[in-house]
């Protein structure tokens, strides 16, 4: 199936696309060394509005600089998101930003550009709910303390592992994947974080030492007026079985509540779900 | 600085290495997902040698089935090789292979391309010894155990935490790292695998558990005729500096011995790196 796309490249503006934009030789493709970062974009009767467009540039920029990578200003990514939509001519509809390092031979002078999709069917349906299977991350919870060079919380183009667990859910008949720590906590979703709701308490795991990404959707829940007290901590996987409410949160796909975990059905909080979409934003 | 290049891609053949061949939606580029592999090819005074190309399409093939992604013939690839060797007018050259999931928003087409790239003096000095220092890979020596979609023993395009590693090892005033397990157990260099000596035994680390990539070149020794009797096991890091030789082993650069590991000077035995630069052929 094709989907309606927009593709802009950094001091070229959009193209067609279905023209190539990144040579043989560019390190963001033979070695997945760059990063990017995502939204999603709406109309909101007026104009298009990019959700927390400036908290997505600021973590672009801060996992540029983890890897050492010169990162375009602000300014040039609102103007080439702007040349974009002009183009865009759907609904709502995800942002991709992505940032390599350039070619290995050529000089290193990194490629940017952006990519509008359509938000397909398939992805729109799970914000209704979704099931998921919890699997191994691998590592511990403590594993990325002291050795940036294992990049957590950087949102790299390195998501092979992130892909190929979602392939695993998908072969086990899941929507999508819970990454658990080798010592039994869990972590977050292959392109989301998790928060769950347990006697007016909503908790999440913790960034830092446990390597996951610092979620924006997350934190403009804990920024927002919720009638929750917040709580960053490690939880073995009992503490979802057992909560109120669980949430997949992504900046895309947006809210999607949890109705089953590794075949358990979870409960499930109307309340709380409308109350965290208008937090979200 | 620019070193000569040759690009290829299946279907189209030799193009200008600055002419793009990747689109901005090709899952290989913006999620790492796809595999790689490489070797090098050198002038044997008749025509051109790549260095145990079956073995090198072979372990790509498994990569590709690993991910689920449909890999050209062999047929193909040699088809490919030749055409880029045509254009090919320097010396001692690395082929790389690569093959992507393909375009994830219209149809998952997968992409298969090749890079010819001259050997670069800085590479060809380190087959003369190299400093390495040692560095957390994040996972248990048994991580990989019973958890394929962690891609252990997969040449995937995500290897950003091998660049990050590497650049730290050059930070730290070294020319390569060397990747130890959270349990404290050798594995295996960012590009390459690492044999040492001590006392008539040549020892690896096994591969499967560890995640580590079952290298050519370290088979290529096992397959010959050395004389030294030959293990894997799982060893700490104080039995490389108590081996009278330690050595990385990989399809591009060579045999590097290791002449310093954190600091500390290495035995080296240059017998045993002959002996061994002849195993590897």
């Amino acid at each position: 199936m094709t989907q309606q796309q927009v593709v802009a490249v950094m001091g070229r503006g959009a193209l067609d696309p279905a023209e190539p934009v990144v040579g043989a030789d560019d390190l963001g493709l033979t070695r997945g060394d760059g990063c990017f970062d995502a939204t999603r974009i709406e109309w909101d009767g007026e104009g298009w509005l990019a959700h927390d467009l400036d908290e997505h540039l600021e973590r672009l920029r801060a996992s540029a600089t983890a890897l050492g990578i010169d990162a375009p200003s602000d300014d040039d990514w609102f103007e080439l998101v702007g040349d974009a939509l002009e183009r865009w001519t759907g609904g709502e509809v995800g942002l991709k930003m992505v940032l390599t390092r350039g070619e290995e031979h050529r000089g290193h002078r990194p490629l940017a550009f952006l990519t509008l999709t359509e938000i397909d069917e398939h992805t729109l349906r799970q914000r209704e709910g979704i099931s998921v299977v919890t699997l191994s991350r691998g590592y511990a919870s403590d594993a990325f303390d002291g050795a940036p060079w294992l990049l957590g919380g950087v949102k790299t183009l390195s998501y092979a592992v992130n892909a190929a667990a979602r392939r695993e859910a998908t072969r086990r008949g899941a929507d999508d994947a819970l990454f658990v720590s080798s010592d039994g906590y869990v972590l977050e979703g292959p392109t989301s974080a998790v928060v769950w709701l347990k006697d007016g308490t909503l908790t999440t795991t913790p960034v830092g030492a446990t390597g996951i990404l610092d979620s924006i959707s997350r934190r403009a829940i804990w920024a927002a007026d919720v009638p929750w007290t917040l709580e960053e901590r490690l939880a073995p996987v009992s503490d979802l079985l057992a909560a109120d409410g669980v949430w997949f949160v992504s900046s895309v796909r947006g809210l999607a509540p949890l109705v089953e975990l590794d075949g358990q059905a979870l409960t499930s909080d109307v309340e709380a779900t409308s109350a965290l979409r208008v937090a979200m934003g």
